[in-house]
Order: structure tokens, then sequence, then C-alpha cells
């Protein structure tokens, strides 16, 4: 099994960004200025069956969990979603079910206005399904939400609730906060979502920021069927975790999903802390997807 | 094996466009309204291991290979290439080779002025290697060059030389050809690039704008090591085929990859011929990667 974090930390400084990057890799998606009023958002991920899904999952909810998974991406930055791109590489399986995860991601996306404006399908000699879905959407100048701008004082946010998505089936059917992400976009001042663990996501978002986080483990808002604190490191959430300054949940409208406030930004380089002051320990934050 | 043909023509008639898609799937490249100066291009594609290279082949031209199809997808749209973004699934390679590959396709990116500003990376369960590249770009308003605006007078050019491209390793070491692609931006009625055989691709042009082609085969370039018939289906050429209105080559600069008349624009809708007037029978074209 490769080691992705590792490889990709190796290869990522070595990418040259060209004029137009105004955030290049590392965040939730890349900021691209292309000339118009608006600035361009682009993602990518991969779906694996036997890694995110497994092989008697139906192919229409898998084919929707890729989709929501970039739409949730676009939600992380404060972004709109706008169009999409879809490859499907894959072994032993037959027409109809590659058929019904394509109408998967494409019914999800419909119902975030996004269009398949492109694709690929091939055979993989192997067996196996592998499928990537590209998503491109946009954000006002100014307003994109990245990993990078909590600074202490800051309150910590996270929407929904969070634990045992892959087991209850959550991390099939979740609804990406795209309407909280826009409310988000101009307000907070750091955002991801939630995809590896709740831990693991706060210490990413500490670090990118260069701060530290105090959290308030207790508070933390969990499903009922998830218990503590292997929640705080199952995964496949996505829900938004966010800093904003103290206050937010005053004017957060009562339409959006609702928020918990969960800790506080400290000054620091990317610990997590109890609210006794102890250090959360980095070893078993969660699951590298 | 999926027919790929097949599921694609069945899936995307049912794919909705929505707002701000001026070309959907089907073409090289989609277009995007993004309310800038420039409409966006957007297309992306696989590269599987033992279908699109085999398991000897230098990674790192592998990489390049994958970038430099996808940019020569930008060419036949008449655009700029402006950005990347590229995904690997891997199972038993070593981190290394898969940094390699990464690396090659950086290389070829940034010969053409484009950043790779994400991706992902991912371990496969099974044996095999499969990466994914989508690529964005621009082109001026009113001057994407679709396959679909040919009509009967139209002369009928090829850029370079074609066949043998898989045996020679050419398929691995191929220009782009997107300074070719730039000068054609509002001059050709119609143009795609040679992936799946001059004749198959040709094919592909007459249909999507409902004309046929009169071909003289006797004057289609080939490459010393390439052999007709053979070479007008063998494919991954990459060299640009387009109408224009006739005379076009006593216009075409020096500085380029010299074009070739290889024949003419005639009412019909999707058919071959050769200059005696006989049907070139489509079962043979090429071959569907």
């Amino acid at each position: 099994m490769l080691n992705e974090l590792n490889l990709l930390r190796s290869l990522l400084p070595s990418l040259e960004q060209g004029r137009g990057v105004a955030t290049g890799p590392g965040d939730d998606c890349a900021v691209l200025e292309t000339g118009g009023s608006m600035l361009q958002l682009a993602a990518v991920d991969q779906l694996i069956e036997g890694v995110h899904f497994l092989p008697e999952t139906d192919p229409a909810a898998a084919g929707a969990k890729l989709m929501n998974r970039n739409l949730s991406d676009i939600a992380a930055m404060g972004g709109t979603p706008r169009f999409a791109m879809l490859t499907i590489a894959a072994g032993a399986w037959p027409e109809k079910r590659v058929l019904t995860f394509c109408q998967g991601a494409e019914r999800a996306g419909r119902a975030a206005d996004v269009s398949i404006v492109g694709g690929d399908l091939a055979a993989l000699p192997e067996k196996g399904f592998c499928a990537t879905l590209s998503i491109l959407g946009e954000v006002e100048p100014g307003k994109a939400v990245l990993r990078s701008g909590a600074s202490a004082g800051d309150a910590l946010y996270v929407t929904g609730r969070i634990g045992n998505s892959f087991y209850s089936g959550r991390h099939l059917s979740f609804t990406p906060r795209l309407a909280e992400g826009r409310f988000l976009a101009g307000k907070a001042t750091a955002m991801l979502d939630v995809s590896d663990g709740l831990l693991l996501d706060a210490a990413r978002l500490a670090k990118a920021s260069r701060v530290a986080l105090k959290l308030q483990l207790e508070t933390i808002p969990l499903h009922p069927d998830a218990a503590a604190p292997q929640a705080w490191s199952d995964g496949e959430d996505y829900e938004l975790l966010f800093c904003a300054p103290p206050g937010l949940e005053e004017q957060w409208p009562e339409a959006l999903t609702p928020i918990t406030r969960i800790g506080t930004v400290v000054p620091g380089s990317g610990e997590l802390y109890d609210t006794n002051g102890e250090l959360i320990h980095q070893e078993k934050l969660g699951y590298e997807h």
C-alpha cells in the first residue's frame, strides 16, 4: 500500500504554480483566476471499490457518494458548484452496473444544479473499479474560505452531527453542506469538510492556519448511533468544520443545518488541546483514506 | 470488456446540460461560460497500465503521455491550456515509480505553461495502475473549433505525419499541436485530434458535421516507418485533422508543423469516400481505445 500523504508531501512542494493560480494544491479546492468577475474553484476525487465502497453497495449510491464528496469540497470553500467531469475504469463490472453508477452521480449533481460536461470510460485489464470526478465551481473574489485563515480568539464550529458514518451507511447518503458553505463565504476565517475524522481534520486546519485548537470534546455533536471517542476519528462525516469570530451561532439562519461551537482557536502551531490544556495525541486522530 | 462507445451513447443523451454549458459532452473539450471575457475549456482523460502503456514503459514517459493527450484535446478546440488536476490509483507500484510518473506529467505540463493545481492519490486493492488528468483551458468567444462546423466545399487537412505510433514509441513522445491549434482558432470550421485512427476520427468529424468526406488516400502523409493502409487506422497520432476553406495551406506559417490537404468535404451524412467515389467501409476504420 502506498502511503499517499508521504508521497504527496514529497511531490506537492515541487509543483510550480503559474499565472492565475490564487490557491494551489493542499486546500479543499484550487482557486483559479480566469479573467471573469468570479474566481473558479477546482477539485478532483476518486472512488475505489473495496476502499471507498463495498462490492455489495448499490452502484447508484456509490455514484452519488462520489459526486457528493466533490460537492462537499466546493462547500468547504464557500463556493457554488457548476460543472463536473466523470471518468470510470472498470474491470469485471457489467455494463448495466456502470450505467447505474453514472446515473447516481448525475442525479446527485442535478440536485445541486451541476452538469456533467465530459467524461471517459475505459476497461481495466485487472479486476476492480475506479471512478474519478472533477468538479468546477465559483466563488466571489475575497470570499473563498481557505484552511489557513484562523487566528487566536476565533471560535471553532461544526455543522450537523458526526460519527459512525461508514457502518450506518450515512457515508452513502449524506447531504453536502452547500447552503451552509455559501452562508459562510466571507464570514468563516478557515474551513474544511470532515472527511478523514474530526480530530485529524481539525489538526490539519490548525496546522494550515499556524494556530492551535482548544476543543471542548464533550460538546462535539454525535449521531445517536455513534460513541465518543471513536466518533471523533471515524471520518466520512462530510460536515463543515470552520472557524469564525465568536457569536456566529446567534446569526445562524434557522433554515440551515444547525451548528455547534466545539472549541476556541489559541496560539500554537497545529496542536489540539482538551479543555484541561492537555495535548490530544496526534497518532490516533483519524483514518487516512 | 466493456464496450465504452455503446455505453456512452446510451448515457450521454440523458445528461441534461444546465446554464453555462456552451458545448457539452462529445467534442474534444466541453466549452463553458463562466462570466469572463474568455470561454473555458475542460476535458478529462485516463491512462491505464496494460491498455495505454506497457508495464515496462518508463513511468516518466507514461506521465508525459497523459498530460500531452489532454493538451492535444485543448489544441483540437483551438484553445490555450491553463490548469490540470492529476489522480492516481495504484496497486503494486513502488512509491518512487509513482513519483516519476507524476514528474513526467508535470514536466510536460510546464512545457505548455500548465500548472497542476490539484490531485489525489489512492491505493488500489488489486494490481494495476490508473491515472486521470483533467485539463482546463481557454479560448476567445466565437473561436472554439468544434467537430460539427464543416460544410461542403471545405478542404480536409492533417498536420504532420501519421501511422505506427505505438510500435515506434511515438505515442509516448509526441508533441501536442498547441501552436497549430491556436492558429486554427476561428479559421478551421471543424477539428479533432487523431487518437483512434485517422479514418475513424475522420468519420466522427463527418458525422458530427453531417457531411461526407472524399479522401485522397494516397496523399495522407505517413511516417517513414508506417505503411498504408494499416497506418490510416493505427491511431495515437495526436495530429490535428481539420476542415477549412480551400487554400489555407498558402497562409500556413512556416514555423508551424506542415499541413497536408488530404480531401474535400462533400454533402452526406458521415460517409467516407475515396477519389473514385467508392465508400470506405466503416467496420475496419480504427481502434477504440
